[in-house]
């Protein structure tokens, strides 16, 4: 079987991300994505291949074990693959179609960290939740603000997501009420999984970050934003936002992504100079909203403050431990086009617009059916590198 | 070996509490706390005992594994184990003495949340980082208040605990600085560590509850206050609390606690149906803080305003899964005299009085050196069940 990678695809040579699938209820294997293919390599390290990589290492179910390998062993993994495949090597006894398995979490994640790194979400939810005046809070531009997550709710691309109740309480109600959210919202955001333990007491520097960063997802931080909005104060989103948080099944690594490294903002005032930085470490990540096949938003990762390597500093610089699989997540991604917001919250005004579909219906919300899908990539001279995509469906 | 227990021990036959400890630096061993001495279940377990419990369930270097097989399985231990001491036994090939061995923590903690769900802790902090007219937020009377906090940084009692860095920044001075904590505090919590994992998207009721939670421990939650205060908004703490979580290494059953039941403060406004619970559920446990043996803070967890079942009927109203090993922190535990305060930020008002010692030293907020204790214990008709400790020193 000659492998044809088709020349759109998001999985071209240049990408091989790794993943975690499985034929029907089998069980769990690492894959690595190559076109419309899998290249199964659980079952090549069975049969001998890679030879510094232990066979239990790839029988975890998860990639936490292999990534603690360091990106030596998975840079030269993506390496003797991109060999293979343009050496016309027959693969075929360790290719399965994408369309033929089941996708699950890659990873087996600890913690998970939840940033507000783009200013514009930041600003618009500001002015909707506090005060149009000073939309951004006095510490924003000082350090990229974070809050932690729930791990235990995070789910893969095509897991549905049950509309969630909780106490609401608007600003006409004298007290809270009890039922299903009516402000169900998706957040656009990307993910890094961490790819190496720093110790507990050992902040990691910007410089050092990239060791640190395996690779990228794409993630929806779904929010029902009328119990966050009673809850939230003072100590953050709760169960507003921990019933689900889904991500895209291929981590695509930080090597893959570096040829489509872009500057980002000025960074004004001067930050600390623990998140000082060297090189240009946004990344120009085309990022597509859809619902029910409509296109909400077109934004670009490349719009964030905050890059992940001052992000990692940040995490650190008190001395607390990173764990290889953790997930940080980047927070909502607005661009200043009214088309390139990342949440109904944004689109809507706080749901006093609306959002209208190809079918000619309208949304201030998610209504039950409704499927959101968010995709991502990247593309310069003919080289795409690319996320697939993050789905789910509000039962 | 006749077992005597002394009669004011905290680990008396009617506690029998589970942990996980080693003989220096060999394997990791689940043992049962009987006066000065550990019960050694995975011995114990080996040589034949408890036929329904598989050796591998008590080989995994932490309790989560034994947990899951259910409380009808853990209370049958603690049973036997009582019957075994009472009718005189010799056990002395299954004891070992607790000065001997070394403790770890004893669960592996996926998701850590911390409650504040002290009335007095929350109207105390919030007159000093807010408004003193409305110190407590309109919603804290309707919901016990949560965050999501570190479970990377858990640590055992005993464990050290670095001074974080980070950005701090006061009202008077223009811009953040960057430099070692100034206001390192902490929080004398209890915690407790869920027993049973509920589907996600199943809520659990407080009548539910009690089969969710396997059992308490102390908690201390450090955290640097001047970090907190520049960063938390609006997201919550973070780099502030996530450097370090001590805990106590013995977790004493929900069983064991139930003859110290008492009623808690009457919650008004009523609550919502979903909170509602019947019975007393608070419980009378004596707790007490130490700086370098000079006690500082006798409080009591009868004082919390939301119990333990309300905590987890709100945690998953939304749909959200607990699993086996999760640590919920309880919040600052304060009363409302003032020798019963969970902080030293409440104790000097922010750092405005100061706490005197026995050795004629002055404290607004911790030294490098000093050792915070906390300890805590129930006793009733001459009945004591204890925790033990939680320790950690700065350094």
């Amino acid at each position: 079987m000659p492998l044809i990678i088709p020349v759109d695809s998001d999985f071209s040579i240049h990408n091989l991300p790794f993943g975690v699938f499985s034929l029907g209820e089998g069980e769990k294997r690492i894959g690595i994505a190559v076109g419309e293919h899998i290249f199964d390599l659980t079952h090549a390290v069975e049969k001998g291949w890679f030879s510094n990589i232990s066979k239990e290492t790839v029988q975890t179910g998860s990639l936490n074990a292999l990534i603690g390998q360091g990106k030596e062993i998975t840079g030269n993994i993506r390496k003797t693959i991109q060999s293979a495949v343009k050496n016309g090597t027959d693969l075929s006894a360790y290719l399965l179609l994408q369309s033929d398995v089941r996708m699950h979490l890659p990873v087996k994640v600890g913690d998970y960290t939840d940033f507000y790194s783009s200013e514009e979400h930041a600003k618009n939810v500001g002015k909707l939740y506090r005060d149009p005046e000073n939309a951004l809070m006095p510490n924003w531009k000082h350090l990229p603000v974070a809050y932690h997550g729930r791990s235990s709710s995070i789910i893969v691309s095509g897991t549905s997501v049950k509309r969630p109740s909780g106490q609401i309480k608007t600003t006409e109600m004298e007290r809270p009420v009890f039922g299903p959210t009516r402000a169900l919202d998706f957040e656009l955001e990307t993910g890094f999984i961490i790819g190496k333990n720093n110790s507990m007491g050992s902040p990691v520097s910007t410089s050092e970050a990239s060791e640190y960063i395996f690779g990228m997802v794409l993630l929806n931080d779904w929010s029902a934003r009328d119990i966050q909005k009673w809850e939230y104060v003072p100590l953050g989103p709760f169960l507003g936002k921990n019933f689900a948080t889904s991500i895209s099944p291929w981590v695509v690594t930080y090597e893959a992504l570096q040829p489509f490294n872009v500057a980002g903002p000025i960074q004004q005032p001067k930050v600390l100079p623990y998140l000082e930085f060297e090189g240009d470490k946004n990344i120009d990540i085309n990022l597509q909203v859809n619902i029910n096949g409509t296109t909400v938003s077109r934004s670009n990762f490349k719009y964030m403050y905050w890059n992940m390597e001052q992000q990692v500093a940040h995490h650190t610089i008190n001395g607390c431990p990173l764990r290889i699989g953790d997930l940080m997540g980047s927070g909502t991604i607005s661009g200043k086009d009214e088309n390139a917001l990342g949440s109904l919250l944004e689109m809507t005004h706080g749901g006093k617009k609306h959002v209208e579909l190809d079918d000619g219906s309208q949304r201030k919300f998610l209504e039950d059916g409704d499927e959101v899908v968010i995709s991502g990539f990247c593309e310069k001279e003919g080289i795409r590198v690319g996320f697939g995509e993050v789905r789910g469906q509000i039962i």
